[in-house]
């Protein structure tokens, strides 16, 4: 398995844990423009392709049917800490559908987020299947199914109508042939296939360019795109990774953590598209080396700076230590 | 930098992640048994330690002057998740050096237990320095200090008298010159130093075995080994890895957890001590690599099996992999 060295992380001035990975960034045709490993290793890329997972949901006509605001998209496409915020828009677009909490087939788990679960046990309460991080994408999938005429009952199964549009979504877009592939399968329970990081980047390349793709996709592509740079809060949380990249560039670019230290996303304005993979799947280190990529592809920028080198302070507040980018 | 492979993150049957790292299993004098990638790689053993930074609070008489208890002796050795009976305790053994809370240098954080965490924002309370994972080895450290005549406060800086005393104590019993060296800062603000794999090993064959230590280290060593296992929940909580072993092993084996995936202990019996860092700093590896190497050292124990080789479910209870170890 070929790596690159991704990311160190420091203590005092001294190396004490290193991370190692591959990417690549490619353009609509795959052909790559920087890479780091093995640019065709197959990885799972789990949430990081939630957007390409949400197309069915506009090109069925799915979200006109149920007017979805700009916020129930980017909550289509996201990854939540459970805040309020997000119960009440993944609600809402239950509602819209007519279904309730109870057709969420994701699971329950306390908000991602320390301080919303500790808000909501403080509050005597239990957390329930929409504070699961994956409940936006799952109450779109159920309002696909059920503006399309389909019960939405078991649509975690790859056999479901709903899942099976879902799933030649994401090969339509990333051009890979997932219909022989026995899936594995994801946290919140619905099919995971295997992608090469290379197919994944030109996907994003796809995405953020609306080219190369089948008709509907690139308008609503678009308004994906456009949904979560209007409502950086959905896609993540407040100050987490993703929505403070949504919030610092807009439409300039559009980045997904995915689990198990993935991140995907495109520089629509370049034409290009990324995959990264953490050999260890750690989120940290995804993290510093997209930001890093980010700074390689847009130029100098304050907030991508700090995201591609924080600092690591103790419980007194000093500092120890920090991350550092080594990718590019 | 030499390292082996130490353990693999499945999902399905397909590698989803992989860790990498270095150990090194040795005797009280440093003769290698086993090893994989650079067993004299440098690495910050963090709270992997903390029962050698113990040592000076048996050895200057101060565990005997305020009668500490064996629950007492565990978590000062402890990286203890913060639930009721942890913070009692250490509240208990500041009572008995006639200190408070505020004495604690270590700084405050939520528990680390999300479900210890979880109540205390339901009692509508806030963390204090007692919830801080390491307050028993600060407790541990005012203790001595009081006993020993000494004003505690400070006593997280390198040049506080009872610090140099637990940096001598540490250098002692792995035989490594520590003077020179600038060391950096821990989580808690107490110093911390670069260490080699097999002096850290070597220093717990000797702590298992109370060889070639200085007088009183075998005497202190076999009574902080002892109330760890006759108090297994208090080297670190229900259900985790170093409390579970405890449970299982008793004085057979001595492991404790250090941040960014070290792990260290002893196999008395054996008269073997090891040391073991994951490059990437995860504690779930250093976690199977530990139990893969007490299974192999020890023998088929059904307890170590489970542990070497954990399953992974997802939120609907539906298993879609696990972690297997590899070093061995």
């Amino acid at each position: 398995m070929s790596s690159t060295l991704l990311a160190e992380v420091l203590r005092g001035s001294e190396v004490e844990s290193r991370h190692t990975g591959a990417f690549a960034v490619a353009d609509t045709e795959g052909r790559l423009v920087l890479w780091g490993g093995d640019p065709d290793r197959a990885i799972f890329p789990r949430s990081a392709i939630k957007a390409f997972q949400a197309l069915p949901l506009l090109v069925s006509g799915a979200a006109d049917t149920f007017g979805l605001s700009g916020a129930e998209l980017a909550l289509a496409c996201a990854s939540h800490i459970g805040a309020p915020e997000h119960i009440f828009v993944a609600a809402s677009m239950l509602e819209k559908a007519g279904r309730g909490e109870k057709c969420l087939e994701c699971g329950s788990h306390w908000p991602t987020s320390s301080s919303a679960a500790r808000a909501l046990a403080a509050a005597g309460r239990a957390p329930g299947p929409l504070h699961n991080n994956c409940s936006g994408k799952h109450a779109g999938f159920i309002c696909t199914a059920v503006a399309t005429g389909r019960d939405p009952s078991g649509y975690v199964s790859p056999e479901h109508t709903t899942m099976r549009d879902v799933t030649q979504a994401v090969g339509a877009v990333t051009g890979i042939n997932l219909a022989g592939q026995t899936p594995a399968v994801d946290g919140c329970s619905i099919p995971t296939y295997k992608m090469p990081l290379r197919a994944l980047a030109a996907g994003f390349a796809r995405f953020g360019t609306g080219t190369c793709m089948p008709e509907g996709f690139a308008a609503a592509s678009a308004r994906l795109r456009r949904a979560v740079a209007e409502n950086p809060v959905m896609i993540a949380g407040a100050g987490r990774f993703d929505t403070v990249v949504a919030e610092a560039l807009g439409e300039a670019a559009f980045v997904k953590l995915g689990a198990e230290g993935v991140y995907c996303g495109a520089l629509p304005a370049l034409g290009l598209g990324f995959a990264l993979k953490c050999d260890d799947g750690a989120a940290r280190a995804a993290e510093v080396a997209t930001a890093a990529l980010l700074l390689h592809f847009l130029g100098p920028n304050e907030v991508l700076a700090g995201l591609a080198a924080p600092r690591l302070t103790n419980w007194n507040g000093v500092l120890v230590g920090g991350l550092k980018a080594r990718l590019v």
